[in-house]
């Protein structure tokens, strides 16, 4: 027999009301993501010649901001209370530090340099956290149209298709991603390559790279590599990208075989514990100055 | 007033017939690169859990071989005259020597690795070259659903619009594309890092790179990247590429400067002869054994 519920709500009430919350605003930043995308992907299609010119700089910072200022607009009006963190707000002198609040952790365009050359493979990346725990994240890759999401316990998807990590367990049977970064400091570069011909010579099936740390890390969670790890990418090119793996299946971890943490500009990302750990005894490791100093 | 033909046809009208053949043989390239591209999609999207778990290399022989068949079955069919080189035809002992005959020159799957792991850059090339001149390609990217292809004097496309190199004159504002091969030869592992170090600290933009020597070319062709350079590829993965840059309005080089030599497994392709000359500079070469030998 179906009991009354007591007066006060069970503690499983509130929680699906609160999940019930972040679900309402997950889906309003696929929506955002869809048409802050469609802005991106106007952008590098009808402005490329101008781009290719000489002002590319100017434009991709104007696309950036006004990106990165319709999406807080939009969120603010909605919900208020809610913090953010962005890439164009920090430049901007905005703070860099993730609190209990809900935040969202905004990069309206990942993947500049793509962005500037028609290199197809630019995204917008949301990510949200809650008392610091990611709830959902969302990378839009606009220019291929596709919708990567995910939503804590909830499992990832792109355009509506499940996502699953590979089962791989060999690392020398595996493809990995990595980016060269835009340092051009020595003791940088000489880490990195180091890294990547440790990495290469395991030996692995190849290195690859896109230029975007978010649709890196939704490849990752496609299946399509194994691992993606980087050193100097920022909270807001990873925040979604990281729920997207784990839900996919995988696995995070800093680039030193610690707990991940999302303001250290330091990332690892599998899609098991094998594989992750296989990278991070190859890798040269360097410590960049984090997000939230 | 218009003149009757004499009983003999001018050389112009016979050239004309002849490039009507060739362009007969195009179409006929173009319609076998979508077909074999489908079996390949069809591979890779229904054969993944397949591939994933052990037999990943006996699978992709099994799909090169079928495919180099199908496309060398038809060609034999409608053109029996015409000769051949084919990647696993050359890996079952036939010679490997570019004639004056028309020659197809055929790679059923450019970008193997990616085909094993559904990394989404995986074409069907498709040259041909008459008196060892390249008379027309055809890439067929076939997870993007992206027909690239040229004629000789007659521009390039990519399902149907037509292509454009980038009018970047500067290097350090260019994106270059190159792969680390599949060598672990330390000396060839040496020279392949030291040549991505020199041009990555030009500095340029980036360094990219899909997976194929021919999505490759034709991102160069396409204007994403101003250049793509690479020692150790083989003739088939970058005669329809070749001719597809060209066409774009783009120039070959070999990596240490001299002409572009379609047998030597070195090329660089850029958007124009500052870009190449500027790339030669930072290559550190080295000559690997050569496709006709």
């Amino acid at each position: 027999m179906r009991r009354l519920l007591p007066f006060y709500p069970a503690q499983s009430v509130l929680d699906s009301t609160m999940a019930d919350i972040w679900q309402d605003a997950m889906d309003h930043a696929v929506a955002l993501a869809r048409k802050s995308g469609s802005l991106v992907r106007d952008a590098v299609q009808n402005d490329m010649k101008v781009m290719l010119k000489s002002c590319s700089v100017d434009l991709v910072t104007k696309t950036d901001q006004k990106v990165e200022e319709l999406i807080i607009a939009s969120v603010k009006e909605k919900f208020p209370t809610h913090s953010f963190i962005g890439e164009e707000s920090v430049a901007a002198g905005e703070t860099c530090v993730l609190t209990d609040s809900p935040t969202w952790i905004v990069d309206p365009v990942d993947g500049t340099t793509n962005f500037v050359h028609g290199y197809p493979f630019v995204a917008v990346s949301i990510g949200f956290a809650v008392k610091k725990k990611l709830e959902f994240g969302v990378v839009y890759s606009c220019i291929e149209d596709k919708m990567y999401s995910a939503r804590r316990g909830k499992g990832a998807f792109c355009n509506g298709q499940p996502l699953q990590v590979s089962d791989q367990k060999e690392i020398n049977q595996s493809i990995i991603a990595t980016e060269f970064g835009s340092s051009r400091d020595t003791d940088v570069i000489d880490k990195i390559f180091s890294s990547m011909r440790n990495i290469l010579c395991l030996p692995v099936h190849g290195i690859r790279g896109v230029g975007s740390a978010a649709i890196n890390m939704c490849l990752v969670a496609s299946g399509c590599v194994e691992a993606y790890y980087e050193m100097g990418i920022h909270c807001w090119d990873v925040a979604a990208g990281a729920i997207i793996v784990t839900e996919a299946g995988g696995v995070l971890m800093d680039v030193e075989g610690g707990p991940f943490d999302l303001m250290s500009r330091r990332v690892v990302a599998a899609n098991n514990k094998t594989i992750a750990e296989g990278i991070v005894k190859q890798i040269d490791a360097f410590t960049p100055s984090r997000d939230d100093r």
